[in-house]
């Protein structure tokens, strides 16, 4: 393991997986359970190219390199988390396999070109702008609210990014879900798996996670829930399997 | 209870809730715990109006008299069944609560007009029409296959019959969602309620329940999910509920 610079507020987490480390920052960015799963629940080719879109400190891509051998590309526009990825990159030696980019999505395809990549992740801002008050501050509020990207930005690029048959999955807020299905396919790309996740199984789900095949025919599977809490807050058995026993896939 | 006539192959099932009784066929038609589910989920104004599109028997409506004072419109297309429906009425003596209208759910706007009901529920045929073998009962290949109508034609129509701020309940199968939502939002019936049915916990979903808000603004509500059955064949205490227990709304 490589020893990084650490700067104000950031400390060091176990991703207890593979021995991965990630730094972190109460006042910037931390990783949060959507992206871990996100980091499951996507298809990996064996090799070739991935990319992840709005990385925050590259928790995604780290996962990633657990579960395939593709080079992965990731994107971050905001500066600091983008410099927070690198090192977190450089911190698990894995320089050779992932690429942190600091910039706007919507220059990807300027920068990599259409139908660059095999299969795409993205964990984007789940609220619109709002009108009055906003997150005050400023990394939470353009990584929380579709400041610098909407929605429709999000799914458009995912889907010229990857190759026709190519993946795109993403997580988000499950009443986003009509919006997400409809412009998906607008922009030719087909949902085929979709899982719920319920904090417990009388709950509603507060987390989707859904995956599109770029030019793929209509059908799509409705996974089995995945139930977060089994009774209080004692993780389910999946989710303990996900974080500490090496479950790779959902 | 007033005595209907029984024709050849029908029987006389119970329908195990507020002593409601029901003529079937294997021959022809019987309900299925898609429409049991469907007639527990939707909602239902206190009075007002309902219709129920491709009613079958009318398991529907009979359903629908325990939970509401809506006077009860139900449309089929296939004349024996239309006919099993309306003595399914007389049988439970409901005449002045349900009536069983013989012809094509196209014909419907003409009959009734335009935003008539307060709510609708629809079982619609789950299959599109196949190019070659097709079950060679026509009783069940018109329930089963889109031959009279297609999805499209059965939201187009669903929508235009009930009122702005009405709502639409439907049942289906989840591989076809992303069309529901699309086709949905595309004739202005803006899903709200959506609960998946799962065999079991840990099986995909083979059933999806779905209500639509005619004008109403995006933002869908992902419901627990429903798990069939606990173990093996047993069914689970929800469903027991369903079926035995008077639990009258899902």
């Amino acid at each position: 393991m490589s020893s990084v610079h650490l700067h104000n507020s950031e400390r060091l987490d176990d991703l207890l997986t593979h021995n991965l480390k990630i730094i972190q920052s109460d006042e910037v960015f931390s990783f949060s359970l959507d992206a871990v799963l996100l980091a499951r629940f996507c298809s990996v080719p064996v090799r070739g190219k991935m990319i992840d879109l709005c990385t925050g400190n590259g928790v995604i891509p780290l996962l990633l390199t657990t579960r395939t051998k593709a080079s992965i590309t990731a994107i971050e526009i905001q500066e600091r988390l983008a410099d927070m990825a690198r090192r977190n990159v450089q911190l698990n030696g894995l320089e050779d396999r992932v690429q942190i980019v600091h910039g706007d999505i919507k220059i990807a395809l300027d920068l990599f070109g259409h139908g660059a990549f095999d299969a795409l992740t993205v964990n984007p801002p789940y609220l619109p702008v709002p009108n009055g008050e906003q997150n005050t501050n400023e990394h939470f509020a353009a990584a929380r609210h579709e400041i610098y990207c909407t929605l429709e930005d999000v799914i458009r690029i995912s889907s010229r990014l990857v190759k026709s048959g190519g993946k795109v999955a993403m997580v988000h807020r499950p009443s986003r879900l009509v919006d997400i299905m409809t412009l998906m396919r607008q922009y030719r790309l087909e949902p085929k798996r979709v899982r719920f996740v319920h904090p417990r199984q009388d709950e509603e789900a507060n987390m989707v996670l859904i995956e599109a095949l770029r030019d793929g025919k209509p059908e799509v599977r409705m996974l089995p829930p995945l139930i977060v809490y089994t009774k209080g807050i004692e993780y389910s058995q999946e989710l303990m399997d996900v974080y500490y026993g090496g479950k790779s896939s959902l």
